[in-house]
């Protein structure tokens, strides 16, 4: 099985917006397709708020337990931005102004507003490396397997085209879906365990859709695996199976 | 100070297609703003695969932690709901029909449809209470401090109206939102940490906007706090220091 070989991978989101109910967390979501597109497997994510203690005690945990973490949030300017402190605690290590770090800020700002506050985004826990922000400048930075990210949507992206070229990637896993209408979850349930028993290296998920009382009722099923051929071999046999029974599915 | 006695929660988001990229969550955001609303603090949320020891880890860390905890996701029909099970792994509890359950899910479907899948959906670990299902009926279950809720978001937040009687209560926390435009965060983050020294007792937020190109770029500066009376006092301060910088803001 290539799965045995796919890098392990972790997302931290840190911020009390998140938790507090202010802010819809998207990062999460784009960070899963990205890692999805290089065959590395999300295993795990944790949310927490701005607090040394939880950050600290959830990155340690992470790190220890996944090939990468990738963290977004709290590297700005204000007293809140405690993610770089908290990560040089977590490591044991010191938080200096990274030179390079430095003078990108410099070459952003004009002498008058480059203060003390945005000159501590040029603090980078001892043994980082800077990971680029072509958006606003201030960059994030890798710490051994962690990479740490800016938490507004635009430049998490942004940050991640950086971080691309520094990861391990495995066997892409390949996806098919099969959209079943008019019928719930229950009533295909025993074909999909079936389907599912055949052939343990997949997975097989059940999704249903619908219940907004607006328009089609019914289930999306997903097949998904690294052995493209079986994930066919699969799709073709469930459809099959599906439209014996006289239920309407539709490949998409 | 009231937050002492506030509860604590977390939430724990179960399920492949959240990990995968192919869902965007909003239960976790859904369930924050219903905790908020009844002075509950949200300390911290996981998200998991359908893999029975990650639910058991992830629970019986979150359980003992917190006053509690509120899953979503793997309590349908299908071979990957496996969530009933894991939650009895984690209590050590034997799962079993509810008759209850039972009884519900015999009335939503005709003899002929109520299959093995479906009546699965009765299966509820040992000491479990339900928690009903206005939209499709399977209910979800309590079971000491974990509320374990359907997937689907509208049948989740469905299922928290007949959890909101069964939890403990704190203080609400009031927030005030100071919308300052035209200026970034580095511009303000020194009168935002003044602020938040003297008055050690509130959460002072920074949240930049308009990063997308489309329109106006400023910072959102966010106040929160159980005294209302110092929230209320604390926005008025931050305003008057913010307008005699020249800075124009919007309260909201």
């Amino acid at each position: 099985m290539t799965d045995q070989a796919a890098p392990a991978a972790a997302v931290l989101i840190i911020g009390d917006e998140i938790l507090s109910g202010r802010t819809q967390d998207t990062n999460l979501n784009t960070i899963a397709r990205f890692l999805a597109s290089l065959g590395i497997d999300l295993l795990e994510a944790r949310t927490v708020g701005d607090r040394q203690d939880q950050i600290v005690g959830a990155l340690n945990a992470l790190r220890e337990a996944y090939d990468y973490v990738f963290t977004t949030g709290g590297i700005g300017p204000t007293h809140d931005d405690i993610t770089a402190d908290a990560v040089g605690a977590a490591f044991g290590v010191a938080v200096r102004e990274h030179p390079e770090a430095l003078a990108v800020l410099e070459r952003r700002y004009p002498p008058g507003e480059f203060n003390a506050a945005r000159r501590r985004m040029a603090r980078i826990p001892e043994g980082g490396t800077l990971i680029a922000n072509p958006v606003t400048d201030a960059p994030g930075f890798q710490i051994g397997n962690v990479f740490v990210m800016a938490g507004v949507p635009k430049i998490m992206e942004a940050m991640l085209q950086d971080v691309t070229p520094r990861l391990r990637t495995g066997a892409v896993i390949h996806v098919r879906n099969l959209k079943v209408t008019g019928v719930g979850e229950g009533a295909v349930a025993e074909v999909l365990r079936a389907a599912a028993v055949v052939r343990p290296g997949l997975s097989f998920g059940s999704y249903p859709f619908g219940f907004g009382g607006d328009g089609e009722v019914g289930t999306q099923l997903v097949i998904r695996g690294r052995d493209e051929a079986e994930v066919d071999l699969a799709e073709h046999d469930l459809s099959q199976e599906l439209r014996s029974m006289g239920i309407d599915i539709a490949v998409t």
